[in-house]
């Protein structure tokens, strides 16, 4: 049974799951299926997957034969595990409880070779939608008080699996990260009583100098203080704290947005391995007047990685006025037309 | 001119520093001296550097003609400058200051293939000595509140020098790992009138399982909740928060248990790549009773850093009780006898 440690000091949960490596020596031998060989996200593998929490299909079959667009299935190697109690107890100062949680792999596309930047928005937002239905079902379970849905694309950017996909895991802590940005976000609301997040939508698209591209409901920026090269924020215009909230115009509009932050991305650097991370409330929040939901992305660029790791501390060469004028100018030095100029304009 | 710039919500400092890369297309080369060729920081280059700011000689010249054992030099390429005002201010939302501060690299050694974690005991002293005389020394410019020193071991951890250095950078701010980890200690000691390292301390003495090693004025534990496979903190038995307050005696143990501590690591891992970060209680504290100064040896292993980038949530496959038995372990199944028993013993 995985473990959840709190660090006494600094508060910060850490999952313990033993099921992986074992002896010391493996801990350096990449665990990577990133080339060649048997996939078990491509359809017709299904049954070497976990039976699926959630698909979507069309009525008519894809192209090469698939019968689902999306599919969600628990992760075969789970950080965390769906079945037991929390166990919670104290070891003298210490916290522990068992590692109680859902851990699943979202497949974005029955297309082994086709990247998540470059899905046609309509499918996009199927994934988008996928991510939403599966927040949906797991608040339903009282065990858990946050569900994180990131993805890492490129092996530098921790991905094992060539075959295009997001994970999520569902938590019965908060983590770290959301307790920060709470905790901010409250702390300007009680003061302001304002969104800080709607207030920086609002000097970013007077400033302009930070912005990316927008449409009628969304705004990618660079922010102010980004931790690498490239960073960029999604977050809706309109205040919402829920992501799960969206309807399914605001899920393609952000699907339009999505897709073109990151074809952006890529003309400034090819094939740049990234994460991204969804920010949305904690479950059983209700709706919150402070917070906002978004999404960061986060390229990661190996010659600078180095000096956070172990610090904390990030140095970025390229501030993010320069980052957002390169990612503006990305679409206009191409002669491929990939990106509908409506949507650049907005 | 460098520039730190304030995430508003989360309260991180970052620091963009333009004088490296510049097109997006080098953001993905190396700018790495790893291999081979000239070394700046070998005797006889020492006109490659800029002037130093410290160095400890010994009377007699070193076996390869070099006047010094440890040299402290600013960095050549330094993300702050120590020139300047700080020039505080405030955009909209925003909060920015000028980049001002020190980095400055320590050169371990003088002997370009010698590790850090191979220097005699009497040797890496030297080099913790030349920690607290920096420290002192930069403490006497007010514009600085915090020094941080941290050392790169191996490319994955982000070394670019292949010859053993560490770094420190003087920063007008507080780090947030610092923040963070003041304000839960501070928390601890409101309640219980107690140092929360010294109650760690004394719990893991008692129960033992997480101890590596000790010595009558030291000791190595894996943390309760650590980050990494491996993640090792050493830590000054009698209270005390302020690293630049330990006298040379102090220093010796303190070299003694370092060394042993990364030679059991070496063992259970060769040639792991880690990092290794500084705790002490901000400049100009004036000796917190709430705070404990330590060492944070983080190894850097790539098949499971990939997780928490982004998330900042940490997946750990071993055990801390595992691995401190693994390291525990690591000097017995050897024929080599570079510790000293009596070390090992404390």
């Amino acid at each position: 049974m995985p473990e959840l440690r709190k660090d006494p000091v600094l508060g910060r949960w850490i999952i313990i799951s033993k099921e992986r490596q074992k002896r010391p020596t493996d801990f350096l031998v990449e665990q990577s299926q990133v080339s060649g060989g048997f996939c078990p996200l491509c359809p017709g593998n299904e049954s070497f997957t976990p039976p699926e929490v959630y698909t979507f299909s069309y009525k008519a079959k894809a192209n090469n034969g698939s019968e689902w667009q999306v599919r969600v299935v628990p992760n075969k190697y789970p950080a965390l595990v769906i079945e037991g109690d929390l166990g919670k107890e104290g070891l003298g100062l210490y916290d522990r409880m068992n590692g109680i949680g859902a851990h699943e792999v979202i497949v974005e596309s029955p297309n082994h070779d086709e990247n998540f930047a470059d899905l046609p928005a309509e499918r996009m937002a199927l994934v988008f939608k996928a991510y939403q239905e599966r927040i949906i079902d797991l608040e339903k379970d009282d065990r858990f008080k946050y569900v994180m849905v990131f993805k890492n694309h490129g092996r530098a950017a921790g991905a094992s699996l060539e075959h295009s996909h997001s994970q999520l895991i569902a938590l019965p802590i908060l983590p770290r990260m959301i307790v920060s940005e709470l905790a901010g976000a409250e702390s300007h609301y009680k003061y302001k009583e304002r969104c800080i997040f709607c207030d920086i939508i609002r000097q970013e698209m007077q400033e302009k100098e930070r912005v990316v591209c927008q449409n009628e409901k969304f705004i990618t920026i660079t922010p102010f203080a980004p931790r690498t090269p490239f960073e960029m924020w999604i977050l809706p215009k309109q205040h919402s704290s829920a992501y799960f909230s969206q309807n399914e115009a605001d899920l393609l509009a952000l699907a339009r947005i999505f897709s073109e932050s990151l074809q952006r991305l890529s003309r400034c650097i090819a094939d740049v391995p990234y994460n991204f991370v969804l920010h949305t409330e904690p479950l059983h929040s209700g709706g919150l007047k402070y917070y906002h939901w978004h999404f960061e992305i986060v390229p990661k660029l190996t010659s600078i990685a180095g000096f956070e790791w172990g610090t904390g501390f990030y140095i970025n060469p390229l501030p993010p006025e320069e980052a957002a004028e390169y990612l503006r100018d990305a679409m206009e030095h191409t002669s491929e037309g990939v990106i509908d100029e409506k949507i650049i304009a907005g």
